[in-house]
């Protein structure tokens, strides 16, 4: 309790609890602390507290309910961040990387809003229904193993299970190499962390995804932009000259289908990227977290499976095919495994059990094939159907990249339009989008938006033509 | 596939499919992939697969089920981590807190071994049954809000619940002031992130828990220990002199009940100690993991609760009452609630939902309550009598803690015997204890071990016994 002058005991108790009710602690209908238990952890008198709660309920602000209690009455003033519509009005330069991504995250809770903005898949191509069932048997069997704890390394049988996918894509990893962790952010930042040091240089693709920067920045790591082509990925021959003339303790790459871009490296240039790295000794933290994702026949390798000195470390994770709210990645980091493995202990201990047990109980039944073919299939058309829109809704000279694999479309706006002014436009229209300015710390590519092309529907199409709109009126605004 | 000379290519894939097998990616019984799945993903012929396939068969490796596929039929060689008894052996300082720590959240899972070790609850104290009823419901109910995603600072009805209870221990914090973690461990790192850049200086209580020495030596962070009185906690005129004469960034301190001591810094103290750190605008960040763990009557309340100027940064966490696998905890950072925010965004992007939504729909339930008084009881009696045994069965000179909470007990060898020694005598004869050696950076307390009482039982008193007579016999080797 906060210390008051002159103000009685029991009216500065009934501040504080006006006060945590405002706040939300106590929401309308809920029960507040019983005069007993008020009194002997607040340390003040049985009538004190009788006081306040009458002076409360005289206010109107809480109730008695014979032989139940006291319970909250009033509507409190709803602090709880809604969408408000002009959250970064002012100076655009004074929106960080941070702020954007953040909202990203929070609009997609918003059922309002167009979810062109986070990379989040399509609910209903989850195995939800299956997923539920999993659940419901671990909860009827299990005596308490999905809630007990497990090695700082994850539960063997995800692992397995890791492994065996890993193998059927030509990537040879046992699961004892293999780290289960809070997603493919945290597996990258581990390692990032074994092999890096504050003040250290790493070399990152440009575009590159945001979250990536964001892990950087924390880590307090230096940054290298490396051209990346929209349908190539990262250039090695930029790749080879930074290599040969800065001091590169890590170069981190999406291999596969990268984010916002959606480039693929070719198999054969991933042999040339790890022999480029090889020879310098300098570790690969590869993102593969869309390589299950491909439109093709055929799954793309890792650069990890033309790795032989332990020094690429592959990242991966469950959250695009299967929950992201689960949060279950996993790492194969090579020759680092002992050091990931002791930041992963540092950081957090250990992966969530019952997560993880959840998603090895799913992928043990064999329906992972199935389920990825499905939505294959589903992500190439709804992609190919947001593209389609995108070229007839949005102006003359709007460039758009053709991924093969993933559900984000790299747009680049015409007339070096601001990514960030149309960002703010599109949030008052409730259109999230992801602004190309946070995809680089130098925001090289402030004239491109990435769009999410996972919850494409009929609707969606009425979005798109209100966006196309949007850049219209910038354009015209300019000319 | 690794490369090799003048090996026909179907041996060179039979030997990578059997290095799999023996790495445990497939185990036995396990379905291998199918000679077309291999064909195409490893880009090889149908008939080099077929080939290899066979000659595995012929050396009895896998065997062919009809119209079902290949399956493993070899006992693979284990290479799991099975608990071995020297791993330790040789110079006892190459052996880092690091390696042990590890090894006593291994241990946990080995039934064999008496549980001394890390301070895991007594699995028979969790609330398995009502865990398991609210999960059946989610799976039941839910559509799927359970795996999808949520905000970077976690579900609001979590947030809520944990607001109303530190209202009822006298700490005011609003729903919208708290951010959901992945255990106590992650909230403090996040809250060292955010508020010292590496090299800083931060000051520790000595004896301290070591994850938080790991976690402060992963991020490049410098300590400065300030003594801790085993019954009063931390030294407030040590620290006093310590911030006007040092640098010091943040302070870290268990106030209640401290790992490993139990110690309580009493509420007073708790006032003076942020007075002291408020005068020179230090944060602390203060771990109240065991706050519930009380066994008087009255919980003690948290620092926090005298804090003004929103310095202190309270965490804590429900894994030693609900849930150790969950990993769930929670921060209140005060006025560094952005800069966490931010952190976590960084490190993992947002915590496991499903964990998140059971802990909030258990408290929303409650049954907390009536829980907690429960596990205190049994726990105050666990200390109790694992306290007596110890006095029993260990040699005269030894001392022990008498904590008002929590569940270790923190004893002091005689004759300034070797922890590190004890621990891996302890070992072979498959107990597990928590040498001293571990608790300080400059290893202060090597005559010290830590051991966990929450699994005190009938059999756990001969293991008391047996770790008695190691005490005795390493006593008069020294002679």
């Amino acid at each position: 309790m906060k210390e008051a002058k002159k103000v009685p005991l029991y009216e500065r108790f009934a501040l504080d609890l006006e006060e945590q009710i405002r706040a939300g602690t106590f929401p309308v209908g809920a029960r507040i602390p019983s005069i007993r238990e008020s009194s002997v952890q607040h340390e003040i008198s049985f009538s004190t507290v009788l006081q306040a709660y009458q002076l409360l309920e005289n206010r109107g602000i809480i109730e008695a309910r014979p032989q139940s209690g006291y319970y909250v009455r009033l509507q409190p003033k709803k602090q709880l961040p809604e969408p408000d519509y002009e959250p970064l009005q002012g100076d655009p330069t004074s929106v960080g990387i941070d702020d954007v991504s953040m909202r990203l995250i929070h609009d997609t809770l918003n059922l309002d809003f167009a979810q062109f903005g986070a990379a989040m898949p399509d609910p209903t191509l989850l195995p939800t229904t299956k997923l539920n069932r999993i659940l419901a048997e671990l909860a009827r069997d299990g005596k308490f193993p999905h809630h007990l704890g497990e090695a700082v390394e994850g539960r063997e049988d995800l692992r397995i299970q890791v492994a065996q996918r890993a193998f059927s894509y030509g990537c040879d990893i046992s699961p004892n190499e293999i780290i289960i962790t809070a997603g493919c952010t945290e597996a990258m930042c581990l390692c990032l962390q074994a092999v890096c040091m504050p003040g250290d240089l790493v070399a990152i693709e440009s575009p590159t995804y945001f979250g990536i920067l964001l892990a950087l920045e924390s880590l307090h790591l230096r940054v290298i932009e490396i051209p990346s082509h929209p349908r190539k990925g990262m250039s090695l021959e930029a790749l080879r000259f930074a290599v040969e003339n800065h001091p590169i303790k890590a170069v981190v790459a999406m291999t596969n289908f990268s984010n916002p871009t959606g480039s693929l490296i070719e198999d054969e240039d991933k042999r040339e990227l790890v022999e480029i790295l090889s020879a310098q000794g300098i570790p690969l933290i590869e993102d593969d977290i869309n390589g299950e994702l491909h439109f093709s026949e055929r799954r793309p390798r890792t650069a990890k499976s033309y790795d032989k000195e332990g020094l690429v470390m592959l990242c991966s994770s469950f959250s695009k095919d299967i929950s992201p709210g689960f949060r279950i990645g996993w790492v194969a980091p090579g020759k680092f495994y002992r050091e990931v493995q002791s930041r992963k202990y540092a950081v957090n201990i250990r992966t969530s059990v019952l997560p993880q047990l959840t998603i090895a109980r799913f992928l043990e039944s064999g329906g992972y094939d199935h389920h990825l073919r499905k939505i294959r299939r589903a992500y190439a058309q709804k992609v190919e159907l947001m593209a389609d829109a995108i070229l007839a809704h949005f102006p003359e000279g709007t460039r758009i990249t053709e991924p093969g694999g993933g559900f984000v479309l790299w747009v680049q706006l015409p007339g070096k339009l601001d990514s960030m002014q149309l960002y703010q436009e599109a949030l008052r229209a409730f259109i999230a989008i992801a602004p190309g300015y946070i995809f680089s710390p130098t925001h090289k590519f402030n004239d491109f938006i990435r769009l999410n092309a996972s919850c494409w529907s009929d609707k969606a199409e009425v979005d798109v033509a209100r966006l196309g709109k949007l850049v219209k009126g910038l354009l015209s605004k300019r000319g």
